[in-house]
C-alpha cells in the first residue's frame, strides 16, 4: 500500500503520459503556482502595492512555500520509484544522487531561503532576488527547450571561438579608445574598464548615449566596432542556422529509421501512424514533415520489395 | 438570374483568377481605397491638417465606410457560392460560421465604429485606432504570406522555447540589476516593472538610454545582457534559417512529383511547362528554381528510359 | 584603322580579360579617379578645408569631369563593336538603346550637372551630392555583387511579404502609442506621423532616445516593438539564409555539369581544370568546393565507366 | 645531448600531443600569465589601483617580460626541428623566415617595446596599448578558430560585395541627410564626415542618440537608414550560414571518406573508432555527427556486401 503510493507519486509528478489526468493537473497547478510567484514577486516590489497588498503577497508566499516544501520531500521520497533512472533506485544514495542533480538544486532553493529567514535576518531585496528562482522550475515542464540546448552545445566551440574573438577585438579597441578619448573626457573614459562598458554597450549595438566618442579617432574606433557588431550577430546566426540544420537533418532521419522498422511488415497501420506521429513531436518536427516522410518511405518501400536478380525470389 | 449574380459576385470577391479582368480591377480599387483610408487617417492626426482639410477626410471616410459596408454585406450573401469552402454552403449557418471567420471579423471591425459612432459618442482617437485595422484586409491579397506564418507555425515550438528561455533570463536579470541599482537610483529602478523595461530595451539592443545602469554590478548586469540580446537575434534567425531551408526543400520536392507525373508521357509539352510553372509560382518557387527542376527531371526521366546502344536492353 | 580603333577601345573599357594588361590598368586609374573624388567631396564639405585647398579640389573636380567626360563619350562611340551585347550594334538606335541602359545614365548624371552649372546657378551643396552619385560608377567593377542581386531578386516576394507585415504592424503600434501618450507628451507624439518615427526608431532598434515612451501602456507596446524588431531581423536573416544556400547549391550543380561535359572524354586536362577554376571563381563558389566537386565527379565518372549488364560492352 | 633538449622543447613549444602532460601544463601556465597580464593592464588604467598596487603591477610585468623573452628565444631556437613545418628547416634562413610569421611578430612585439622603454621614453598609455597586444597570443591555443577563418575566407568576396554595397549607400544617404540638416543644425551635420558619423551609428542600429536628424527629410532617410541597417544584418547572417552550412557538410564528407577507409577490412575495431572520434574533433564535428556517420557507412557497408538469402549471390 505505501509502495503503491510512493510509486504513483513518482508518476504523477514525473512527465506526465497522455491520459493520465492527475498527472497533467497536477501539473498546471504548479506551473500556475510557479507564475502566480513571479507575478506577486514583480508586483510586491511597487511600493503602494506592497504597502496596500502586502498581507495578500505574505499569504501567496506563505501557501507557496509550503506546498513547493511538500512538492521537494515528494519527489525526494518517490525518486526511487523512478522508471526512467536506475541512477536513482538505492534508498539513501539514490536520493542523495538526486539531491545533487540541477532541477533538485532548483527546487530546494526555491523554499531554503524562507525557512532560513525565520532563523537569520536576510535582507529583503535579495530575499525577492532568490524567490525569483522559482521561475526555473518551469524549465522542467518545456520539452523543446532539449533542442535548443543540444544545438548550442553541439556548436558550443565555434560559438566560444567567435565569443572569443570577439572579446579579443573588444578588449583592443576598448584600450584603444580610452587611449584616443582620455585626454579630452577624462571622466567617461577614466581607465580602460570604464571603456570596456562603452565598446560593450556599442558593439552589441545596444548604444545608450550615456559614453560617446568625441574625438575623430574614438569616433572610428566607434564606427569599427559597430560594423563588428554587426557581423557578431551574423557570425552566430550562422553557425545556429547550421545547426539546427543539421539538428533538423537528423532528427528526420531517426523518425525515418522508425518508419522503417514500422514498415517491416509491409505497412502502417493507424497504431503504428499515431505513435510515429508522437515520436515526430517528441523530436520537435512539424507535423507537415513526420507525413512526409511516411510518404515517402512507403513508397520507397514499395520499391525496395525487389526480388533477387539472380534466383527471382522477393529479398525480404 | 438573382443565383447567377450571387455566384458571379462570389467569384469576383474571391482571390481573382487570371484573366478576369473585372475581379482583378475590383481587387485593386479595395486595395487603394484601403491604402487612401491609411494615409488619411495618418495625416488627419496632424493638428493643421486636420483644421485645414477636416472636410476632405470625412468625405474620404464616409465614401470609405460605405464601400466596405457594401463589400461586407455582399460577402455574407455570397458566400455559399464560393467554390471553395464547402462549410458555408448553408443559408444560415453556414454564412454565419464564415461570420466568425478572422478575415469577416476584421471587415466588420472596419466599418462597425463608425456605424455605433451614430448613437454612441466614442473618443475620436480611439476611433482613429479602429480605422486603422482596415490596413489588415490587405492580409487577404498578399500570398507569400502564406509562406511566412507556414514555416512561423512549423517552428513555432523551438521559437517558443527560446522567448520562454528569454523571459527567464530577462526576468532573473532585471531583479538582480534593480537589486544592483535601487539604492543608488532609487527613481529609475524603483522597482522590478521598472528595472524590467531598462532590461526589455537592453536585451532587444534598442538601448533608448533613457535608463543606465551606474554601478559596477549594474554594469556588468547590462553588458551581459547586451551579450545576451545578441544572442537572442542569433537564435531565431538560425531556427527560421532551418525552417526556411526545409519548407523550401519540402516545396521543391512537391514541384518534382507534378513534373514526374507530366513526365509520366515521356516529355513536357507547352501547356504542362505553363501550368508547372503557375504551380511553382504558388509555392513561391523562383523561375530558376522551377526551370532547373524540370531540366533535371527531364533527363533523369531519359536516363530511365535509355536503352544499351549495342543490344537494344533498357538498361535499367 | 578607324574601326580597329573602335573595336579596341571597346575591349578596354569592357570586362577585362586576364592577361590584357591595357585595359587592366584603365579600370584600375578610373576606379582610382571615383574614389579620388569621393574623398575630395567628402573633405570639400569641411570648411576651413574648403577655403584652404579649396583650389586643389577644383583642379581635381575638373580633371575629373574632363576625363569622365571622355570615358562617356567614348563608352557612347565605341558600344556598337561590343562582343557581348547584339541590340547595340546598331549605330544609331543601338546607341540610343545603350544611352538609356542604367548604367549609362550613371555615367551621363556624372557630368552633366557640371556642365549644366555652367550655364544655371546650381545650389553648391546639391552639386556635391550629385557628384557622389560618381560612386555608383564602382558597381561596375564588382563581379560578387550579381550573386547578392540574384539572392535578392528570387527572395524578393518573400522578403516583400515580410516587410508588409512589419509595415502593418508597425502603423498599428504606433497608432496605438500615438493613442497612449498625446496626453502626456503632446509634442513628441504630437501626430501619428511623429508617433511613426519613433516606432521606426524603435522596431530597427536604433534606438536614440529622442522620443521614449512614459506611460505604463507606452512602454509595453515600446517592449513589443523591440522585440517584433528582433524578430524583424531574423526573419529576412532566415529567408537569406535558405536563399544562399539554395543559389550555392544551384551553382553548385552548374560546375558540376561543366566537370562532366569536361569529362567525357574521361580525364580532366590541365587546360581544362584550368577552365573549371576560373568558371568556379566567375560562379563564386571556393577553390576548395571546385576542387571537391572535380574529385567526386572524377570518382563517379571511374565507376559509372560501367558496361552493359546485358551484352557487357562499355556504354560510353 | 643539445640536439635532444632542442627537439624536445620543439615538442613542447608546439600545439600539444594528447598525453604529452609537461606541453600541456606549459601550455596552460602562458595561457594563465597571458590572461594575468591582460588583468593587470586592465586594473593598472584605474588610477587609484595603479597608486596603491603598483609596485605589484610593475613585477608581473617584469617577470612577464622575462617569461615571454624567454619563450620567443626558444620559438626562434627550436623552430628548425619543428615536424610540421619543413619551410623552417635552415638554422639560419628558416628562422629568419619563421620571424616574419604573424604568430612569431606578435610574440616579438609583446616584448619589445619593454625593452626599447629602457632607452627611449616612451607614452605610459601607448605602452598599456602595446602589452595588450599580448592577448593575440591566445589564437596559438584555439582549435575551432580555424572553422571560422575558414568560412570567412570563402564567403570573403561575397561579404565584401555586401559591405561595399552598404558602404555606397551609407555614403549617399550621409550626405543626403547633411544636405538636408545642415541648415537647421549647422553644428551636428556641419560637413559630410560628421554626416557619415551620424549614418554609421545609425545602420549599424547602434544609436547613441548625441546627433539626431529633426528635419522630415532627415528622419525619413534616418527610417531607410534604420531599415537598410536590418537588411545588412540579415545580409552576412545569411552569407555565413550558407558557408557553415556548406563547410559542416564538406567536412562530413571528408569524415565519411576516412570511415568508408576504415571499413575497407569490413568492420569498425576500437583503435579505428578511436582515431575517427579524434578526426572529428579536428574537424570540429561533435560527437553525435560522428556517431551517426560511423552508424550509416557501417549499415550502408553491411547492404553492399549483402548476399541473396535464396541463392547466395552477391546482390548488388
Amino acid at each position: 500500500m505505501h509502495h503503491a503510493l510512493r510509486a504513483r507519486i513518482a508518476v504523477i509528478l514525473d512527465v506526465p503520459r497522455p491520459g493520465d489526468r492527475t498527472s497533467i493537473w497536477i501539473d498546471r497547478l504548479l506551473i500556475g503556482l510557479i507564475l502566480l510567484n513571479v507575478v506577486a514577486v514583480v508586483l510586491e516590489s511597487v511600493v503602494w502595492l506592497h504597502l496596500r497588498w502586502g498581507h495578500v503577497f505574505y499569504t501567496i508566499e506563505l501557501f507557496s512555500v509550503v506546498v513547493f516544501t511538500i512538492e521537494y520531500l515528494l519527489r525526494v521520497w518517490s525518486i526511487v520509484d523512478n522508471r526512467w533512472r536506475a541512477e536513482y533506485r538505492h534508498p539513501l544514495w539514490g536520493r542523495l544522487r538526486f539531491m545533487r542533480s540541477p532541477m533538485a538544486v532548483i527546487d530546494l532553493l526555491a523554499v531554503l531561503p524562507f525557512w532560513l529567514s525565520m532563523f537569520i535576518p536576510l535582507d529583503l531585496r535579495f530575499l525577492r532576488l532568490v524567490r525569483l528562482l522559482r521561475v526555473l522550475k518551469l524549465t522542467r515542464y518545456s520539452a523543446a527547450t532539449n533542442l535548443l540546448f543540444e544545438v548550442l552545445r553541439e556548436e558550443g566551440r565555434v560559438m566560444g571561438a567567435a565569443v572569443f574573438i570577439l572579446f579579443l577585438l573588444l578588449m583592443l579597441m576598448a584600450s584603444a579608445t580610452y587611449y584616443a578619448e582620455n585626454g579630452v573626457q577624462p571622466d567617461a573614459f577614466a581607465n580602460i574598464p570604464q571603456a570596456m562598458w562603452w565598446a560593450v554597450v556599442t558593439v552589441t549595438t545596444v548604444g545608450y548615449g550615456d559614453v560617446v566618442p568625441v574625438t575623430p579617432l574614438g569616433k572610428v574606433l566607434g564606427a569599427a566596432l559597430g560594423v563588428l557588431g554587426v557581423g557578431m550577430v551574423a557570425l552566430p546566426a550562422g553557425i545556429l542556422a547550421s545547426g539546427f540544420s543539421n539538428a533538423l537533418h537528423r532528427r528526420q532521419c531517426d523518425l525515418r529509421r522508425d518508419v522503417e522498422a514500422a514498415l517491416a511488415d509491409g505497412n502502417i497501420d493507424p497504431a503504428e501512424r499515431d505513435r510515429l506521429a508522437k515520436r515526430g513531436q517528441s523530436l520537435s518536427l512539424s507535423e507537415v514533415d513526420v507525413a512526409d516522410i511516411i510518404d515517402e518511405e512507403s513508397s520507397a518501400d514499395a520499391g525496395r520489395r525487389a526480388v533477387c536478380p539472380h534466383c527471382g525470389e522477393p529479398l525480404s
